[in-house]
């Protein structure tokens, strides 16, 4: 096992009815003037945006907003939240919504502490110092972005899909609210369960010993999500269901499942499913059940032993080399996928293959990318290819 | 599901070498004494206490020591820890140890704070408003007092060892090195194994239906140390199957296994132990292993259900009525402690039968307790009767 820091701050209040618990929060903290960061429709659907403005006038905190934040956050909305912050009477920020609310928050918090293009903190050219405090609220869980300190946004300008990572942007406090939920459409719910399971896989495939307990917790996570989707498609409005998926949803990126890992996991699906989103619109989870069987495919036969430990773990395969344990493990991985309705191939998208090489090009940027395995930008290729 | 507020402040240093990641902490915090609260030989032996002195000596932050910490850990210590940061010079409290180390040190860091005799937190006769921070090295994972701010004390005068329990006494930062524990002897490896086992028990056989999810991953985890610790008493010196085990001892009490219930669990056979160690010296592991089977058999038959499941999850027992999986899981677990060498009765412990009204009393005061079922004083006593 790898020497780790485990320090998640992040408070979490989970359950229902439990948005009227941030008020004490941020009357302790003395907060007098916040932002909501949130996108449209489902903020108001689930009920979320009436519940935290109940809340913000009985405590007499006054609100301003950034909303229209759509999946795929975008740098604009960033920048419009920080020139929002910089004119004044804002002392913190409520993301309401999922991982684009989230992340957008995380980017405005940083930015707005910050002189330079808050662009600098993607492309690495400057550090996060300082950052507005988040205290935010949940209504689709995906992404994780509620429990740590991770923000992707895309700029379409530069044809970039990237993250930036601070401990300092974690959210002070997140309320997780399942009943939200109850609202969202299915395919949102394949999706964002698609993108929770991707955080697991893309850590117990990293190739790393890491830790055989970790390991174990994240099949059994697996396990416990491939019951949960199935039996939300069929009753999406059964509150314990929802509170699964939700609680899933932390655990999947909270840190915890890299604990005692070389690296923070193998995030090579996910930069490849970028590129799909940025170039195509495709949402996120369905570019992930796309990306992670080619991937998959294309790196089992050198790599045969995450595979096959997966397939032991979340699959019962039992029978068989560790090569045929891995081939076994990754068709059921797409069948499940499949099950749920989520995309497997780029034709489902309705991407063309002479498209492929563009999409290649924009995930590799010409560099060497993975952990289990290196990517160049020609196996890139290759992966795309097979996942046509 | 319950709502549930999940937030665990505490930073985790988990690895080898990792003593000295303290010095840095402890500067940025201005910290410059320390009171070092320790047993003895094990703390030696391990090595931590070498290494804290001196990266504390290159930090220049001097030291004052309560050492002499028993397991079971008494009041007087805490007293006398009290009476030292009284006494001036002292803005930190660094346990070397485990449990007992640990929980002394918190009741020391609030009873410091506090005007009256420190027992009034045990006796629930004043709340704890301020604490001394504390920063931890484990050389003994058991009770995962690193993780939480709950502190057992024992109080003979009073033939009493109870808990206090605040977020003010977690530790800042646990230091968690493994390679501490390689020079553990195996009575205790295998006490503190069961201590682990014991707290994923006691969330699992609470009799709330809480979360499936949290379930599964206490199975996993109790899985886990069921494997561990037979490779640890065949391995001693292995390093992964330590930070394993010390994991586990994160995982099983740092508040995850309580997510979502109504209780934080049922530890009536903690408060049972409690009184065996009290009266008769018991380390608290073994007390663990002999009350646990017994007041298990004397409930699962009203109440098989969680019995049912844990012979599921754990023992992979699928035939047969509930009540027939429940008797065959507690017989699976009786027999896990028994192969691992940890007592399974109180005859094992040399105690006499004619002791067991004095130990009832004791553990019942009178007063009902439990979750799963409420355990009245002649219940109590029917439990220690069938442990005998």
């Amino acid at each position: 096992m790898q020497n780790f820091i485990w320090h998640n701050p992040t408070e979490i209040i989970f359950g229902k009815d439990t948005v009227k618990d941030l008020s004490p929060r941020l009357k302790a903290d003395n907060i007098k003037g916040v932002l909501l960061v949130y996108g449209g429709k489902g903020t108001f659907k689930s009920g979320a945006y009436a519940q935290v403005t109940e809340m913000l006038n009985k405590a007499g905190i006054h609100y301003s907003e950034v909303n229209d934040v759509k999946s795929n956050p975008r740098i604009d909305k960033v920048r419009e939240g920080i020139a929002r912050i910089k004119a004044g009477g804002i002392d913190a920020i409520i993301p309401i919504g999922g991982g684009s609310a989230f992340d957008t928050s995380k980017a405005i918090a940083a930015g707005a502490c910050y002189s330079g293009d808050v662009w600098d903190f993607f492309e690495k050219k400057a550090a996060i110092e300082k950052a507005f405090p988040i205290y935010g609220v949940v209504t689709v869980s995906a992404s994780s972005s509620e429990v740590n300190g991770i923000a992707v946004v895309s700029n379409p300008e530069k044809e970039s899909k990237v993250s930036m990572n601070s401990p300092l942007v974690y959210p002070k406090v997140s309320v997780i609210d399942p009943s939200f939920q109850i609202t969202l459409p299915e395919k949102q719910t394949v999706y964002g369960g698609v993108d929770i399971i991707a955080h697991m896989l893309e850590r117990v495939l990293d190739g790393d010993e890491g830790s055989e307990l970790i390991d174990e917790q994240a099949y059994t996570l697996i396990r416990t999500m491939m019951r949960v989707i199935p039996e939300l498609i069929e009753n999406p409005k059964d509150y314990d269901l929802r509170a699964e998926y939700a609680l899933a949803g932390v655990m999947a990126h909270n840190g915890f499942l890299s604990v005692g890992r070389r690296t923070r996991g193998d995030f090579s699906s996910h930069r490849m499913g970028h590129s799909l989103s940025l170039l195509f619109g495709v949402p996120h989870g369905a570019s992930l059940s796309v990306v992670m069987p080619a991937w998959a495919r294309y790196l089992y036969e050198e790599n045969p032993v995450p595979f096959a430990r997966l397939g032991e773990g979340v699959f019962d395969i039992f029978d068989g080399t560790d090569e045929e344990k891995a081939i076994d493990a990754i068709e059921a991985l797409e069948s499940f996928f499949k099950d749920i309705k989520s995309p497997t191939t780029l034709r489902e998208l309705g991407i063309k293959e002479d498209d492929i090489e563009k999409i290649a090009a924009n995930a590799s940027k010409g560099q060497t990318f993975g952990v289990l395995a290196d990517l160049e930008p020609e196996d890139v290729l290759e992966i795309y290819k097979l996942a046509y």
